[in-house]
Formats: C-alpha cells, structure tokens, sequence
C-alpha cells in the first residue's frame, strides 16, 4: 500500500534512506511497546504465553487497527515477519528482568513514550497517502498511537489508562503529533514530517509531566 | 459504496432527495450518541480530551464497526469529516453544559434512541446492499446500532449496558428495526425502509419502557 | 475466498469431500462455541436476547478477527447464514436445558476444546492460503481459536479467561496446533493439515489438565 506512492519531496534525500529510517523508528516503537505490555502481564503474573501475548498485542495492536481502519488488508504486521519476532524478542526481554524492571522504569516510560510518539506519527501518514482530511489524519494517528495499549489494557481487565491518566497530556499528545504531520504535508519528506511529529509527542509529554499544561475536568 | 448502485425505487422521489434525508438522519444520530458518549465521560471525571474521545468513539463506533465488517474501508467517518466535526461539536455541547444535562436526561434519552434507531436503520441498508440474508442484515444492523455504545462502556470501564438493561429492549429493539428493513426491501425506496425500520426500534423502545413487554431471563 | 486456489494435495481425496470435512468440522466448532457464550449469560442473568447475541457473539467472533485480519470482507459468518442459525440453535439449548447444564459440564467443556482446536485450525489454513509466514500462521490461528472467548468475557465484564488460565495450556494449545498446520503445509491436503492440527490442540489440553506441564510465571 505505501510502496508505488510518489513522494515528491523525497528528493533530497535517496527514497531508500527515508524507508530505512521510517523502519528503524518502527521497529523501536515495537520492541518498546512489547516490553510495557509484558511487563503489565508480569505484574498481573500471567505465565510466559499470557506474557507473550499481552507483550504482542501491544505493539502490533496500534498498526492492526491502523491497517483494518485503512483497508490496508492483511496487516502489515501479518506480511513482515519482523514485527512479531521483534514483540516475541521484547516480551521475553521484559520477563526475563522481570523484578528489576521497577529499577529501569524510567527507561520503560521512555520508551513508552517513544512507542507512542512513532506509532501516531507512522499512523498519521498512513491516513494521509489515503487522501484523508485533518480530522481523520488525526483520529487515524491517535488510534495507532494509543491503540495497542488500549487493547493491553482491556484485555488485563485494567481500566484503559489512556483515558484516566488526568495529571498528564497522553492520547492529546499523540492527536497533536498526528495534527503536526497532517499541517507538514507538502513542506518536507515523509522522514522529516515523522519526525517532526514524533517530536511534537514527545514534547507535549515532556511539558505535561512537568505539570505545566493541564486539561480542564468539569465538574458534576 | 453506497452510491452508483441503482435504486428502482427511488422512481418516485428525486434520487437526491432520498440521499439528502438518509444523510440528515445519519447526522442526528451521530450528535446523539456523542452527547450520550460524552455525557458519560463527564460523570466519570475525565479531562476535556478523553471527554471528546469518549464522545466521537460512541459517535463512530457503531458506522466503523458496519463498515469493517462489509469491507466498506477505510470508514466512511474517515473519508468524511463531517462525522467527526459533528461528534467534536456534539461532545463540546455536553461538556459546556456539564451539570445542567441532569435536566435534559429525558433529551439525552430521546437522543440516545434515535442514535439507536438510525445507525440499525442505516447498518440494515448498508448490509443489504452487499447482497446478506435476513439474518445477516439483523446481525450487521444490530451491531451498528449497538456497537458505539459497547466500546463506550469498554473503555469507560463500565459493564456494557446493552446485556444488561433488563428491564427493557435495547439490542432486541435494535434487531426488530433491522429485521424490518430487510422485510420491507423491494417494497419501497431506502429512505422508506430506513425511516420504517427507525420507527419500529423507537415503539420497541417505547413499548417495552412502558413494561408492556419483558423478555424471560432463565433461572439456574 | 478461499475457492480458487488450486490444492494440489486434494488429488488422493476428491475436493468435493475435503471441502465437506473442513466445513462439518465449522460447524462442530460454531456449535460448540454458541453454547459456551449462551451458558455464561445464563449464569450471569442476561435476558433471552442477551444469551443469544453472546452465544452469537463467542461462535462467530473468532472467525470475524480472522477474515477482517486476513481482508475476507465481508466475514464469512454474514455471506453464509448457516452459521448465525447454528449459533443461535446451540445458544436456544444452552438457554433451554439451562440448570440442568451443571451436569453437562464435563460435555460443555469438550465442546470447549473442540472449538477451540477447530477454529485455531481453520484460522491457520486461512493464514497459509494468503502466504503468510510461520508467526504470521500461528498468530492469526491462535487469535481465531481464542478470539471469541475474550469479546465474550469483555461483553460479560469477566476477566478473559484465556490469559488467567494459569493451570492449563489454553491460547498455548492454539499457537501449537496453528503451528503444526504450518509445518505440515506441503505434506499433505487441506483437511489433512487441518485435522492434524486440530489434534495437537486437543492433544496439548489433555495434557495440560492431567497437570503434566506447567507454563512459569515470573515472580515479582
């Protein structure tokens, strides 16, 4: 689906060091969001498949739902063997520490945040070579973004964190990285428009845990 | 998908007045079960952002659910953005006015029953024009008009309400609608069929919360 | 979807008759599923209707997840209305026979296995048939054989059951038996395959419930 679109602004740099480093950021946000779901799964102590599972869903969950939205039928994470090995790989990473994960759970929550940032930038031009305006460039880019983890977590019998977490900026931090795609269209290459809402991502997380934006709760 | 099939029965109505109705109607329906999305975010104190997440998912739930299952990609809500607009708006509403929706709680269930009503009506014709059966029309009619609501109570963490509301028929509400447009095919034009399968999940509803009707629940 | 592809293992058997075997073992599976997700909403008090779109829901649901994975739209529950009657005849027994289903649990939980094993199965052909690779198979093989049980337990507000079930192999018999379909590939028919897998997961139960093999969970 994406290969055979003409990408103008692919010029400056050689199309195959864009693919490359589109890919490299993928397979990143992957194995990150493979080790927070099984790290969830060990918490839950789910035995080693359940781990595996939790581990997988969660990062191929996002790009499904990416792939069925935009009728980019079968996944791409069914086509390219790499994803899944790539979650197995994570997964087992993350039971394997195991007990000294709480050591490392900052690194976690970075790359969580990575995970976030890749997958609503990478959601977001998927829906744009699909011709898609800004709202569903956005929708499209959060879905991906925060996907997988909803899944995690429903499937954890866990109340979907995406929604409750309130002293910090999450799905609006992946709706403004896929918004920052959407409003780059036509100005640089797909790399540079990833990047650029990858960055917007992390940004907006950064800001958020700093306690220096905070969304409005209406009172009852 | 919808348009470029030919309507025999459109004869008496100008095509485009046909088309302009199932429109208006699909659009009531979205606003209505946005309010009815958001409104439960409210309750249950999420920010702004998951408020409007809440809202537009109820609002788009049910059509993407439809337009999955009938190879229908990507959505229809992605491919216009009006929906969305419309979710967006209709999730703002019930945030601004927040606390004073008590009072509107008979609107806001008037509301939720067109929702019901048009997204069975519209999931009905929409399974029917692929060529299904009775009972693949019923089933894809159904989920559209449930569907919204159960990733609603999903991610709210809350128990589905359509299994559970026993005191009254919802999804059997639902089925009868979409039965009815799958009965009525050949005997008159969409919008006739639509606006008939409407009517009947509005007297299910209106019926059954009169307590004329009760469906048995099997003792164990 | 799947007609059309040339089987050149078919030629010892008729492809008349490997097609009736495949689509008789469905039906075993579709059967076997409604009456597990009808006999939970009978224990959870759901009303007629409820018991029947859960009993639908479990029968069908794995096979939706397979076909919208693998871009068979629309699923062939909806083209081919045989299975919705069978999942709404077995969940009309289970609703039936109701409380004298303790003593049949021994049967129900067969029925279980069987499902599970059939559809693990069936999902892992489909994935072969679109070329898919060894974890591609077995993930979309274990999802079908699983996928109906987790939309049921999250519809009936349960912990899914499949990531829980810490003394037994359950999603792990799925992934074996998906896999052996993938190895046998090139060795034998359809059916063969098929058959041979849908053994393994039987096989991988059996084994698991005599407390044989114990997957390790990760202490924390």
């Amino acid at each position: 689906m994406l290969e055979g679109v003409p990408d103008p602004f692919a010029t400056a740099l050689s199309v195959n060091s864009i693919q490359t480093g589109l890919r490299v950021l993928d397979i990143v946000g992957t194995v990150a969001f493979a080790m927070s779901g099984a790290l969830l799964g060990v918490r839950k102590r789910f035995d080693l498949f359940g781990v595996l599972v939790l581990g997988c869903v969660t990062a191929v969950g996002g790009g499904a739902i990416r792939d069925t939205l935009t009728g980019n039928t079968p996944p791409l994470f069914l086509r390219d063997e790499t994803y899944l090995w790539l979650a197995i790989l994570g997964s087992l990473l993350a039971f394997a520490i195991g007990t000294r994960l709480a050591r490392f759970e900052r690194a976690i929550r970075v790359f969580d945040t990575l995970g976030l940032a890749l997958f609503a930038a990478t959601g977001a031009i998927g829906a744009l070579r699909l011709g898609l305006g800004p709202l569903g460039v956005t929708f499209a880019g959060t879905l991906s973004g925060v996907g997988g983890g909803i899944i995690r977590d429903l499937l954890a019998h866990e109340v979907p964190e995406v929604l409750y977490r309130r002293d910090q900026l999450y799905a609006t931090a992946a709706a403004a990285g896929a918004l920052t795609v959407y409003l780059l269209n036509g100005h640089m290459s797909s790399l540079g428009q990833e990047l650029c809402g990858a960055a917007v991502v992390v940004l907006a997380r950064i800001v958020s845990r700093r306690g220096w934006v905070k969304l409005p709760v209406r009172r009852v």
